[in-house]
């Protein structure tokens, strides 16, 4: 059997840009035949995550060690058109700012040439009494070589 | 039986606000002990389209008779607190502007006297073929009244 | 203000059955314009979260408390004719039987006098480590006070 | 830049199986720290979805076109272990009975050889007025071959 199979997708870092692709399902529909809005701010967090993970940044693992957890703060969403079932779509992340315990990521959601979503999404970085917390300056290493498009 | 068994909840209008008040289950909770960022906007959804009911306009029967549909334009929300598993929320959302053809509504997420999330949300109408529409002028009437606490 | 605005809605015991009352919001259609499938299992817990805080069971101060926490085991459900958009809907649940470390529920979703959904579920008691465990003494009195009508 | 990173996955079909990969994101988890129950209902359908597509069976022009739509009739399913944050899951789907108006679906999600959940899937087609109708003859015929593994 081929490995595409058996191998999650988790999209791909070009440059300081990290692609990821999917495509709508019947879950995220609504009556109207279109994407339920807050269903757009769960494909984000997916392409987050994978972004992370590609860049070498283990959340669970984190977590588990009490180091801590990202948490969203802030989310900027417009929506311009609407997605709708099958449609295959590409989010488009890049950092655009890393402060000391939150950093601000910039994400598009685009069908083909079309913009249909554009988002900036505050993840604050926070400890295991969930307050703020100064992330791990490995990550914050790893932000800055991803934001300048050294990965 | 009583028959607040039989009937679903839909929260209450006071003044120029709606109050819906809701409890979290363990679907809107996420492995951090937390409800889900995107679950909030769910909430606030249920909360607009019980407002929109008890004011006399009705989504459905517009979408049916294909004179339009609201659609979620933009979202601005901050998570100040997260909620938890059990907790009992309330939503207070109020009219924040009334333009041709969207709203602008300001909801609020307490626990008690506690602040836990914020957000603006502009929902605009559209006609059947998806493109903004002027809203009815019979619902722009009512969100008049509404907004100056004279429902 | 009345506080029906304040207090979220939790349904009622009636004899020997849990009757919980929910309407169906945008969020819980798909393209077809019918409740998606998924989505009737979220609202079956909402049912039986309620009807077990009504019956004085705690689930989070146990899950809190290390003692244990009840795990969906098996779901079987037919899904007889579509809920669609505002449909006000009724669920009513039963207990049909108590093991040492399970329940077993039925619970049917009604719009009216139709049956719309009837679904078997067996919960399972989980202790700390995920392991089968014996449901607290006390918990299995009140289950069947409850299932002979007597709560 | 590479492709895998524009296109979205869609598993593979191999002999008379499709296999489906997916990651557990955060909003599958809940606050027990394992995927909520329902979501898996969800994975399940987006293979079922994809497998159709594969098979040439195209969902939303036969939606389109009103000649009828898929709608689940029956889930039968068992959660025997739970799925965690960041898992690789692995859904084998397959064609267990080919009726005239619906047919019947095994479908299996896996963690390497671990077996997590176990499913049987009744699916109806359902002509534009949401009757039992039957399913066209060459998707049957799609159907049939794809059950001997001869697609």
């Amino acid at each position: 059997m081929n490995m595409e199979a058996k191998t999650p997708y988790q999209g791909a870092i070009v440059g300081h840009e990290h692609y990821f692709a999917l495509r709508v399902y019947i879950e995220d529909t609504d009556f109207g035949g279109v994407v339920y809005h807050s269903n757009y701010l769960r494909f984000l967090e997916r392409a987050r995550s994978d972004m992370l993970r590609l860049l070498g940044i283990h959340q669970r693992a984190a977590f588990e060690a009490g180091e801590g957890v990202y948490a969203v703060a802030e989310v900027r969403i417009k929506y311009r058109k609407p997605a709708r079932l099958d449609d295959e779509l590409v989010i488009v992340s890049r950092l655009e700012e890393i402060r000391g315990a939150s950093c601000v990521i910039n994400q598009k959601i685009l069908r083909g040439e079309e913009l249909l979503t554009d988002a900036t999404v505050t993840a604050a970085f926070l400890g295991a009494e969930g307050r703020p917390k100064r992330q791990p300056a490995e990550w914050v290493k790893k932000f800055g070589n991803f934001k300048t498009g050294g990965v």
